[in-house]
Parts: C-alpha cells; sequence; structure tokens
C-alpha cells in the first residue's frame, strides 16, 4: 500500500522520453522515487513503467504529494514552477501540430491576429501590464517563460537542475500533444511578484523618489547629429553562439542541449543551456524594460521534424538575440550581459547571479541611472517625441506584420504547389521524348534528348524552387520577425512614458492638494524631461539598427534572388543550346 | 392574325446581333419575313422589335413554320441544317461561360476526359464510325460542323448566305447563354449521307472493288531513307492568312469576318470567310480522311472577351490550319486545296465549288489513286505496322494531353496567384518603405529609396509574370493542341487499315463460300498493303513534321524562358545596386 499512489491529473508520455501515460484518478505503483528532477518511476496496472511527473501523484491518504515528501534533492525549485514548464507550451504544441514541419514561418500568420498584436490595441493608455503583456514576437502565450525564472531569493544550485531543458529537447521529438492538467493555475504566484519596480508602483517611483539612488553602472545621453543618443563602445561587443553538444542528467534519462557562447572580448568560450539564456533576458527585462525593448528570446515551441533542424534553428535565433543584445550599448555594458558573456568558472557564475537577482536598480529605477547630456525638455515637447515614436512603431509593426503574411504565403507557394507545377513540367517533357523514342523513326535522337535534357532542366528548377526561400527568404522573414519582437515591446516602453507624462499632467492638481510639493513638481518636470531622452536615444539607435538590417537583410535578398534567376536561365540557355536549329 | 406567329422553342437573343429574346408558347407580331438569312423579324409584347430564327416561329393554325412559308430565298439549304448551327455550338457557349475569357485553354482540359480520348477508348477495332467519330481535336463535340455542308447538290449561291459566320461573329460578343431548343435531334440526317465511301460501305469497296478508277490526282509513294514516303513537291507550298475584315450583310444586321489568304505561289490575295474555310475541311475530310489524318478546323467555339482578340486568335488558328495542310504533299497538290487558295474570281470558285461537291473519288477510293513505288507487303507485316503506329499514336495522345493539362494548370497560376502575390511582395516593401520616410531620422533616404525601389520591380516582375505565358507557353500549347487535333484523327484513318486487315484475314472463308474469287483475294492483299504503305507514308511524314514542329516549339519555349528569367534577374540586380553595401 505504501507503494501505491493516486494519479491526480491526466499525463501524456512522449514517445521516446521513458514516460508513462496515466490517467486521473488511476492507481499506479511506485517502483522509484530516487530519480529526481521532479520525475518518480512508477507502474501501472498492465505492468507499464516509465516516469511521471511527482505533483501528478498523490499518496492515498497522505495530503501532500509524492514530490513534497520524497523529492531527493531538497534545494530544488517549487515544484509548482516546475510543472508550469510543462503548461504553458502544451498549447504552443498543438499549434504545431497544425503546422508543417517543413514551415518554420506557420506560426507567424496566426499572431497577426493575436498575440503582440493585442498589445498594439488594447492597451490603455499609460497603464502597465508587466509581465502579462511583456514582449511576445514569436507568437508565443505571453506567459510562456513561467518556469524560467523562480524570483529573487530562490535556491543557489539552478546550475543543474531542472528548468525547460527536458522540456525544450522532448519538444523536439514528435510534437505529440501533451496534455498535463492541473498545473495551469498555479503560475500566477509567480507572475504578480515579478517586477517589484515595474508594475506595481509605476513611473511616479522615479519621479517622485527624493534622491535618486546613485549605482555605479551610470548611463550617459549625449546629443548626437540625429538627436539624443547612447554613449556607445569603441569597439563593439559581439559573440558566436555555436557548437550545441547534448547532455545528460538523471541517469541519462533526460538530456539538454548545451550551447558555447564566445565573446570577441576574450575569444574565450562560456557554456549556456537556453535556460541560461532566459534567464538573462528576464534580468534584462527587469533591470531595462521600462526604457529599452528587450526582445523575447526564440520560442520554446518551435520545432523541426528532426532533431537537429530544431536545434540548428534555436542556435540561430539565440544567435541573433545574442548579436540584437550585443550591439545595444547599454544592454552590452550591464554588469549581468558582462557576466553572462564572460563568467569564468561555476563560482563565478553563482556569484554573479545571486549578485544580478538582488539588483535593485530595476524597473523605472533604471531612469535615475541616465544622465543626458543636454537642456531640460518642455513637457510638451516630451508629449509629442512620445506620440510620435508611438506612431511609428505601430505603422512599421503594421507593415512588418504584412511582409510576414505575405512572406509566409509565398514561402508556402514555392516549397509547395510552384515547385510540383515544374516537376510536373519537367516530367511531362520527358514522358514526350520517351513517346517519341518509341516511334521507330529514324534521326529524332537529337530532339529526344533535347527535350529529355529540357524536362530534367525543369525537374532542376523545380527543387530550386524549393529550395530557394531558405536562402533568401529565410532571412528576409528572420529580420522581420525579429523586428515584430522588438515592436512589440515598445507599447510596454512608450506606455512607462506615457504614465509618467500623464502624472506630470497631474502635477498642479497635486500640488494643490498638498499631496506634492511645488519643487517636486519641478523635479518630476526634469525627470520625465530624462526619460524623453531615454527614449529618444533608444529610437535613434533602434533606427540606427533598422537602417543597418533592413539594407543588409534587402541586399542578401535581392543578391540570393539574382544568383536563382541567373542560375535558372543558365540552366535553361543550357536545355536550349542542345535543340537543333532548324 | 395573319402578323401574329407562336414561338416555338426557347430562344435567348445575343446582346449586340439585333435578336430578341422569345419563349415556347410566346406570341409575338411578324414585322418582316424578309429579312433572310433564315431569320424574321418580330415583335413581342413589351413592344421590343428584334429577329428570331424563322424555324423558332409557326404561323397560327398553320403546320409548316415560317420559314417553310416565307423564306424569300428558295434555295436555301434546308432549315433543319440551318438551325444544327446553333444546336451543336449551345453546349460550347455553356462550356465557355465556365472558362475565364483570359484563359483560351480553359476548354482543352475539359475534354482530356472526355472528346477525342473517347476515340481512343470506345471505338472497336475495324468499325468506322463515320462522321460521329470524326476528329474531334478541339474538345467540342463531334456535331459541331454540321452546318458547314449541305451536301452535294445544295444550291449554288451559299456564296452571300447564312452559314457560320453569323453565329461565330456573335459568339465573340458576350457569350451569353444560347438556348435553341428543338433543333438538336434533326443534324442525323445530315450525318447518315455525308460519308458516301467512307462511313457505309467500308474498306470492302476499295479491297474489291472490279477495276480501281484511275483519276486524274495520281499519289505516288517512293521508299525514302525513313521507309515509304509521299512525293514531296520541290517547292513547298505556304500561305498566310491575314488582314481581317468585317463585312456585314442582311441590311448592314448581321456581319461577319473575311480573311485574306495568300499562297506563296501567287502572291495573290484570295478572300475567305470562316465557312470556306469549313467547306474545304469537309472536303478534304471526305476525299483524303480514310488516307490522311485531316485535323479539325479551329473551333467555333472559341471566345475572347473582346472582339479584336477573339478575331486575332482565329485567324492564328486558321493560320496554323492552313500551314499544316499546305505542308502535306497529297493535301496541297488536290484541286480543291489549290482552287482554295487560286480561284481566280467568283464564277471560277462556284465552278469549283461544286465540281469538288461531285468529286466521287473520296471515303476509301482514295488508296486507288495511291501509286507505291515498293514490293506488296506481306499481311502479317501490315498487321504489324498498323498495329505499331496504333500503339505510338496513342501514346503520343496521352503524352500531349497531359502536356497540355500541366500547361494549363501552369496558365491559371502564372496569370493569376503568382503575379498576385510578387505585387503583394512589392507593395510590402513599398508600404515598408513609406513607414520608414516617416521615421524622421535623418539619412535613410538611400534606403527607403532603394526600398521603393525593389518594391517597384517586383511589382514589374508580376506583370511580367502574368505577361509570360502569351509569350512563350501560349505557342507550346497551341502547337500541342495543334497535334491532339491529328493525333484524335489517326483512330479513324488507322481504323480503315483495321478492318481493310480484318477483311483480307476473312480471305479463305470468303473463298471457301464462294463470296469472293481466289484472285480477288490476291487482289485484296496486294490493295490492303497499298494502304499499308499510304499509312507509312503518312506516318512517316507526320514524323518528320513532328519532330520539326516540337524542335521549333521547344526552342522558342526555352528561348522565351531564358529572356524572362535574364530579364528578372536583370531588374532585380538594377534593384540591388541601389543599396549601400555596408
Amino acid at each position: 500500500m505504501a507503494n501505491t499512489a493516486q494519479v491526480l491529473y491526466d499525463f501524456t508520455a512522449e514517445p521516446g522520453n521513458n514516460e508513462l501515460t496515466v490517467r486521473e484518478g488511476e492507481t499506479v505503483t511506485i517502483t522509484n522515487q530516487g530519480v529526481g528532477g521532479g520525475w518518480i518511476e512508477a507502474q501501472n496496472s498492465r505492468g507499464e513503467v516509465g516516469l511521471v511527473p511527482e505533483d501528478y501523484i498523490e499518496l492515498p491518504g497522505g495530503g501532500g504529494n509524492v514530490g513534497h515528501v520524497a523529492a531527493p534533492v531538497a534545494a530544488h525549485a517549487p515544484d509548482l514552477s516546475f510543472f508550469d514548464a510543462f503548461a504553458a507550451p502544451a498549447n504552443n504544441t498543438t499549434q504545431n501540430q497544425a503546422s508543417n514541419g517543413k514551415d518554420p514561418w506557420s506560426v507567424w500568420n496566426q499572431d497577426t491576429t493575436g498575440g503582440s498584436s493585442n498589445n498594439w490595441a488594447a492597451q490603455p493608455e499609460g497603464t502597465i501590464t508587466g509581465k502579462s503583456a511583456a514582449p511576445d514576437p514569436w507568437g508565443s502565450t505571453a506567459q510562456s517563460h513561467p518556469q524560467a525564472y523562480q524570483g529573487p531569493g530562490a535556491e543557489e544550485d539552478e546550475w543543474d537542475d531542472e528548468w525547460d531543458d527536458v522540456k525544450s529537447n522532448s519538444e523536439s521529438g514528435d510534437g505529440g500533444a501533451i496534455q498535463r492538467g492541473g498545473a495551469t493555475g498555479s503560475s500566477m504566484k509567480i507572475s504578480l511578484n515579478k517586477f517589484p519596480g515595474f508594475s506595481k508602483s509605476g513611473p511616479e517611483l522615479f519621479l517622485l523618489c527624493k534622491q535618486p539612488p546613485k549605482g555605479k553602472e551610470k548611463i550617459t545621453i549625449y546629443m548626437g547629429e540625429v538627436g539624443p543618443v547612447w554613449s556607445y563602445p569603441e569597439a563593439q561587443l559581439d559573440c558566436v553562439v555555436a557548437d550545441p553538444k547534448k547532455g545528460t542528467k538523471m541517469y541519462g534519462l533526460k538530456s539538454y542541449i548545451e550551447y558555447h557562447v564566445i565573446p570577441n572580448t576574450t575569444n574565450r568560450p562560456v557554456n549556456h543551456r537556453y535556460k541560461h539564456f532566459d534567464w538573462l533576458y528576464e534580468r534584462l527585462l527587469d533591470k531595462f524594460g521600462s526604457a529599452i525593448p528587450i526582445p523575447s528570446l526564440p520560442d520554446k515551441q518551435v520545432t523541426g521534424r528532426f532533431e537537429e533542424e530544431f536545434i540548428k534553428m534555436r542556435m540561430e535565433r539565440l544567435q541573433g538575440w545574442m548579436t540584437r543584445m550585443c550591439r545595444h550599448p547599454v544592454v552590452s555594458n550591464s554588469d549581468v550581459f558582462q557576466l553572462f558573456l564572460t563568467y569564468k568558472d561555476e563560482k563565478d557564475w553563482k556569484t554573479g547571479k545571486r549578485k544580478a537577482e538582488k539588483d535593485e536598480d530595476v524597473g523605472v529605477m533604471i531612469f535615475s541611472s541616465i544622465e543626458p547630456e543636454a537642456p531640460d525638455l518642455d513637457p510638451i515637447e516630451v508629449e509629442q517625441k512620445c506620440d510620435q515614436f508611438s506612431r511609428f512603431t505601430k505603422a512599421m509593426d503594421d507593415g512588418v506584420k504584412d511582409l510576414l503574411t505575405v512572406g509566409q504565403e509565398h514561402w508556402k507557394r514555392c516549397t509547395g504547389p510552384l515547385p510540383k507545377e515544374y516537376q510536373r513540367i519537367g516530367k511531362a517533357f520527358q514522358n514526350l521524348s520517351s513517346v517519341f523514342t518509341s516511334s521507330g523513326y529514324q534521326g529524332e535522337a537529337t530532339l529526344t534528348d533535347a527535350m529529355t535534357s529540357a524536362g530534367k532542366t525543369y525537374e532542376e528548377i523545380a527543387q530550386m524552387v524549393a529550395e530557394q526561400p531558405r536562402k533568401d527568404l529565410h532571412f528576409l522573414m528572420e529580420n522581420n520577425n525579429e523586428y515584430k519582437g522588438l515592436l512589440g515591446c515598445f507599447p510596454d516602453t512608450i506606455g512607462v512614458h506615457k504614465a509618467a507624462i500623464e502624472k506630470v499632467k497631474e502635477g498642479d492638481r497635486l500640488v494643490a492638494a498638498s499631496k506634492i510639493t511645488p519643487q517636486d513638481k519641478v523635479t518630476m518636470a526634469k525627470r520625465v524631461s530624462t526619460m524623453s531622452y531615454a527614449l529618444q536615444a533608444e529610437m535613434n539607435h533602434f533606427h540606427s539598427n533598422r537602417i543597418y538590417d533592413y539594407n543588409r537583410v534587402m541586399q542578401l535578398y535581392l543578391e540570393e534572388q539574382v544568383k536563382f534567376y541567373e542560375t535558372i536561365a543558365e540552366k535553361l540557355k543550357q536545355a536550349h543550346s542542345q535543340f537543333t536549329t532548324m
């Protein structure tokens, strides 16, 4: 009896992952409670043995579940958050099932009508929605990362424990639907407490704080040719994400992917798993999110049919994300980012990690580190700038999504019906040629050879057409997808400014009601001016990157398109030359 | 009361053609019985006046219809056959309605599952089906030309009377549905009597005739390098069909198109309307159809949305048909064909016409004119040759139809969704470019100009894609369509041979039964040998033309395709060059 347990929620095993499918109310026999990582080994009534999440199982008569009682790793992350790892992506997996495994863009289409576009439409001016409206560039739900960060003060040995890698790794498999009930409701606890400076208190925390704390990190804004600009380093930081390697844990039952991240400053690789990138993302969002749009990481739900394809795609997107972060002078110069790129050993990492998690200079307080070297702005000018950027980013968001939609359709056509048609043309030529060969008529070998050759050429063209999108459209799509992600962050970033502007507008009333002093009002105006400089510096950063990126990607696209059409023309010329001129 | 008449069948007026829509049972007032050409002018109860086919109307109390009573042109073609002109195309018009006016190939697709393909599948060996299984290369019903020829001994003033021009001309209008009831059943009378030598008596007419009549026209077959060949003239006949001109008749109420036909022998244009081509077709079919596949004329139902487009297309196809006839040494050398190309005046034409219609050397008797300069063939060899050609033409028929189907789909894609997509890509680029222009950021004019230009380039590509099929695929389709027509004639031509072979196989039995003499049997074998030489000569003619035609059309297709892709590459190169290299 001590070995049997009641199943609390349905759990569907993923094939090839040593898991066991169980149903709510089913009784199973515990065969190994010491597996670790939030799993136990159990046997069902049919004698099948496999792993089941420990929180899905309740010992008979006991109030707690197996995990709470028996989890051997005492300093584990809370079990709730562990299962959050499964809760959110479950929806995404369903999405993936509908999409063609060969069409990585199919998920994009869906979120043009939902996801981040709601960010633009539904958000009231001046409200800051925090995590629930967090940047959502990849069309995933906003809740997709609750498992990545357990909040400040969580235990220290996350280095080797369960986060997302198990999940993401298993997702790269068959993409079978995962239905894990019961864990969904528990993610709220985390979300509520996540943004101490950002979501709860609003910009007045900065606008009215007595004495802005002077942190060690100072962020300077200069007046450049284009207006306010961040202070850029002389040498631009860059890094390479490479060498994905599979690691295993839990006695080889679970595996994960570890990447080398090699910064150009040290040229020394450090190891990171996806969960570490996600940790970094959460840190950057906390610290800079009010002033700088921090795009989401590439989503976990992006699956390829083959593991290799999936790993390659994720690495490419992690690379893109890291490159963008490296390019940002404020982000790349931050302690937490430098730690991520250059930690010396596990101890160094853990110390830095703890420190970063305890950083209080987060949320709107980031503005207290910013020092614009320019005269204060008039609040009306501040508002105008803010509105202008709001309009621009909204318009660009629309334009980018439009291009993504068109691109996705073009992708589908180029990889689906179009090459099939060229292939059929090729086959029809070859077929006719082989009929001709059977004529028994003398001296038509030149024609039939030439027709066969023309037919084969069209089959080659079919293949070229099908492969071309990966050579050009892919990069155009990736670039626009990145921008969609970035642009999805702007409503929040701009929202902070709008809320601050509203607060300043209330100044006279607040003074009259003696809620603030006249001096407070002056301070507020000065500080909203700082915020405006920050927004302008960020917009100028965005613009300059945008010009660079679109120039680069359009060139690449057109270059590859030219090559593509030239190659086809060349092949057809070759085919043409085989016919006899009469 | 004498002026009113009962409507016998529904008749739907074609717009712009001075016709009046009437319904079965309706009473109309006859306003002019003297219009001629099978039409009367009538007024309906709403006061509308217009032309109605005279056979559709019955005078009250009278047994005959208006036409029989009142048709002013006494020597007219029988009314039944006149209305046959409408009966058959009615179906085709319905087909046209479903097809896109801009897609001249749409009708082709339909007949790959019906039409001439039935010719191959349904015909039992050795049966000759005559008119009802006549060549049907354009997917029309086999009954589509009953109006063209009224049978030998018909009146002489057809030169100016009603045939098909009214019909074909009016068809070039809106393509509205024509529903002319009651006339369908009457075409049988004509069909039954049309092929005196061909359909009723079978090859034994030739095989067993006492003394083959020696006509003036002798057809020689030589042994060439490739086997038996027709005797080719030193200079190849050719002609140009050009200068379509609109003529009118019936007091301007009806109009027709007249073409110049200019042979390279005289370089002197003669005038012909479609109905004259159709008359020629019927004569050639009668005379040579047993030995030589005579492809149908371009169908009357081919409509373009604009009259000009329709006229151009028909002229192009008449040209193709004439070129093919000119190229055939036996056809082009015939009296009737020479008459068509070189008649001096109306009197000359009429005399020649009457003579041609009285020609008795038609049907299988054409073989009596053929003189192979080679030893007689063994009946087994004859049968082998016949089977070989049968297999080849069937296989080629399949291959050609396959290519036509693929080509039609490609045509649709190239003129429909594909250019639309390129246009959307172009618009998306331009749209993003104009958003960028609104950024207020300095120095991005180079990017936005380049992006606009790239966008316009894709719009140009869209147009190129949409227009390209008319430059290359069109000719590939026309060529294959012509061959489909030719190949559709082979079952009949080969059927004559198969029937002859069967007859020869019965030789011993017929001798034993004293139905034929032993000498007859020898004669039959000799004559079937002649038929085999004719078939071989024709196949060799077909092969040599086929090699020429496919060589030519494939070259043209590939040449244009090369130009197309090169132009696109060049345009994109231009667009690419406008981006700044960074």
